[in-house]
């Protein structure tokens, strides 16, 4: 959950009024996002998402993900669609801070995954990876190997605090990585953070994807392998091969799978397993008591990530051949 | 802020399909309200508020609130109202918690106060006042002035860590007005927590009251107390009497005052002063690391205790007799 920014009311109506969708009857802060403030905004038209964005988006990156989700809007790819304002602009600054005003996508996000909801995500992230084509400006992925590295720099004193060990665990799989990353596998804008709370459902339909903010360039398959580690493994960290399957039949049935991704897909789980366990180590020692957002539990992605290292090949996650 | 208790679909798909009030279409957890966790639930029939009761309101008490809140909606007070299920109950379970739905109402809460929006809650106080004749049941102010001593003997060990001498301020205070407590003035339904952030306004037109949580028997007189406190200070602890007039004079516009409601206010917004000065200093004392609400100033409270003490008599108020 998220409310950083308190929008007067008097500086909400004027911000609306540059708009044409009508009269403010009412907004409430939501606890949707964590980098992010989020409002559900209603008018007298109807409903819509106004964001404040905090720190950890940059600025510079926001014209690409707007023009990415007006881009994926006009191809019938469900998400919050950018309002553009009277002059045209959906970029603007409310209270100090860059804001926007999308569409409002209904649907719940599942707080329990069934293996229904990885068949959807699996499409949509295929039908998004075709969606996106065309799309001209690029983002280079502020969390790839590089930047791994570098939230290890910024973290390896300390990460035995966490548990014993895991520095070394860390470094060796960084030195793995690098040696064995598969490179020239088929690429273009992947979402780069497709996790459950960012999908919406209507029961197992899916009704659209949110969050846009941390698109970039990238091989498709390390987004298939973002979403095994995000929605295949249960509670107790064990993985669930039939939702691996269903997310992997999901996202075939709309764009088939090379021979080269396919075998790609442990090693890019482990990467992606590694990215998350990074970004989590970072986010809990450099926690500031009374921050609104508690941490997520790094120790999920070193367990995940395990899993991914004794892992034999495709055939662990479902796949037939490889 | 606070959202306490997440809710999973299945279980909410489930309690709304024990109401008449169509399918679900998203269920956001709003910021709003710091004792519950609020969620605005969409259906294809409309916007509702779904509220878990958490710690700090007594399950016993909620029968009294929900059929607060039905009595004022029937005498068209605008106010949520609660929703019955097909077997007519408005008080429900949902992830083992107290539960209820009430319809939705809009408006935007003022983030600056403005002389016309007292006016307005003057008013509705009043209205409130009226509107709640005929509602039978009762509940004793669990903060009164017995449950100020209470709070003061929780406190005193501590109280001057936040300011020296703080213990013997409130000590002193709570002698004076345990000796001159005004007694026997019209009384009934109160509100008691008429703050800012509980009344809705459309621009200046206020569209209703929500949280009714600390509702119960008490003066009238003590609510406008309550309410003089709450919006005719500014941000720099200076009184606006413009405010305090418009509030009065939208109170008496509905609900003439006697003559010893009107002698008792300088008092009672001593008391009043006090009671937010202890609700908040317990609060900062035994504020837990990471908890999601961060707690009010106490000493906000103080400053307007010196005020009302160095009032005059009420015409300080802008009051002209008494």
């Amino acid at each position: 959950m998220a409310v950083y920014t308190d929008v007067s009311d008097e500086e909400l109506e004027a911000f609306v009024a540059t708009y044409d969708i009508g009269e403010v009857q009412s907004c409430k802060g939501i606890a949707e996002g964590v980098e992010n403030s989020n409002y559900l905004l209603q008018t007298d038209r109807g409903n819509y998402i106004l964001t404040l964005y905090e720190k950890r988006v940059e600025p510079k990156d926001l014209p690409f993900f707007l023009g990415l989700m007006d881009h994926l809007a006009t191809q019938n790819f469900p998400c919050p669609t950018p309002i553009h304002d009277r002059d045209g602009k959906a970029l603007r600054e409310l209270c100090g801070r860059p804001a926007a005003l999308t569409s409002f996508l209904s649907g719940l996000w599942p707080k329990r995954v069934a293996p229904d909801h990885c068949k959807g995500v699996g499409g949509i992230a295929a039908k998004m990876h075709l969606a996106a084509e065309g799309f001209e400006p690029t983002r280079k992925n502020g969390l790839d190997r590089a930047g791994w590295q570098e939230l290890f720099t910024q973290t390896k004193e300390r990460a035995n605090e966490i548990q014993t060990g895991l520095a070394t665990k860390i470094e060796t799989e960084l030195a793995f990585l690098e040696e064995n990353w598969p490179n020239a596998l088929p690429s273009g804008i992947i979402h780069a953070d497709l996790f459950p709370d960012n999908v919406f459902f209507h029961q197992s339909d899916l009704s659209g994807v949110i969050d846009f903010y941390f698109a970039c360039n990238g091989s498709f398959a390390y987004e298939i392998a973002i979403c095994l580690n995000a929605w295949c493994f249960e509670d107790d960290s064990s993985f669930n091969v039939t939702k691996a399957r269903n997310l992997i039949e999901g996202y075939t049935a709309i764009r088939a799978l090379d021979p080269a991704e396919i075998a790609a897909l442990p090693l890019l789980a482990r990467g992606s397993a590694l990215r998350f366990l990074l970004t989590r180590l970072y986010d809990l020692l450099n926690h500031r008591e009374g921050a609104l957002v508690n941490p997520k539990d790094p120790l999920e992605y070193l367990k995940k990530l395990q899993f991914h290292q004794n892992a034999d090949g495709p055939g662990a996650y479902g796949l037939e051949n490889g």
